[in-house]
């Protein structure tokens, strides 16, 4: 449930960004698997599951918002090598990091927006370990090497990412064991 | 590979309103699952992978233009009952067949954007059989009976979507049927 035409509008931008995170990812880890990098190609896929979590949680947030409108998001564009890739995915991750959560969160908490609030801090928390995981992904294939992963744990209350370990509880949002999904080769 | 500004504008707001489409869609399933009819669950989650093929293509043709892009898009929202929810749908499907796709393609022809017609084309052709599908179902919502399917098979090429079986080959793109997905309840 959201009352704010702004919160609203920034629910609406995060939807279309988180949207297109997913699909990208999921045609970024296609290239991977192509190339010969299937941990890449399993970060790239988890993680766009991740997306989805967030995508999902803005929407729910917007239920009583109903009816078409004009979304404006950011987002990276380009099909390149993985390395490439990798570098449009560490970007898309920072401006979220950096720039858009931190203003969308604000606006909400000044706006009293309680949904809106958990919603943008979920995906806030979740894309610091996804820029991380990327930069370590970046520096293995700029070596030439393969993502050493076996499996990615994903949160689906809030899209947590955990690499080869799933947690007892959620160290985002506190959903136990069972409401994750874990990903492997 | 695209050429004009315009093209790849149009091909990035294309890009931004499927990928939008396919989180809606994953969202609307869940509500039709939880509200007990499953056939329109199962319609949902794969026409949701129609418009994923979509994106990939959108994306695809960009994969030349590379870096951070505002991409503006149209999208319905709203979470409601399954009645509802297939209204937004059908508008969704409507506004692509009958505004967004004929126009993107007849600036892509003028421009000679050889892969932007393919993906836009690919994508017209799949939108209207979904609207007609979401009409139906929503025929049947509306007398309270679930929508009566027992498979839906998209072609991962164009989007091509069949209930309740599966071409040898897809009218649309000409693919043979090795390359088509079949979802199940
Ligand atoms: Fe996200
Ligand atoms: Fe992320
Ligand atoms: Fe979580
Ligand atoms: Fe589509
Ligand atoms: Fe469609
Ligand atoms: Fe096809």
């Amino acid at each position: 449930m959201v009352k704010n035409d702004m919160t609203a509008q920034n629910l609406r931008s995060a939807f279309g960004g988180e949207s297109q995170a997913y699909q990208r990812y999921i045609v970024w880890g296609n290239k991977a698997e192509d190339e010969g990098f299937p941990g890449v190609a399993l970060l790239f896929r988890a993680i766009a599951y991740a997306e989805q979590v967030h995508a999902g949680n803005h929407f729910k947030a917007l239920e009583n918002i109903k009816g078409g409108h004009l979304v404006a998001s950011g987002g990276e564009f380009g099909l390149g090598k993985t390395t490439e890739n990798l570098e449009g995915a560490i970007a898309g991750e920072r401006f979220e990091v950096e720039q858009m959560y931190p203003a969308y969160k604000l606006v909400a908490k000044d706006q009293g927006e309680k949904e809106a609030i958990r919603s943008f801090n979920y995906a806030l928390e979740a894309e610091k370990i996804h820029a991380k995981l990327y930069e370590e992904a970046r520096e293995s294939v700029e070596q030439g090497q393969d993502y050493q992963v076996e499996s990615v744990s994903i949160c689906s209350i809030c899209g947590y990412t955990e690499t080869d370990g799933m947690p007892d509880k959620c160290p985002i949002c506190g959903a136990p064991r069972d409401k994750f999904k874990e990903f492997t080769k």
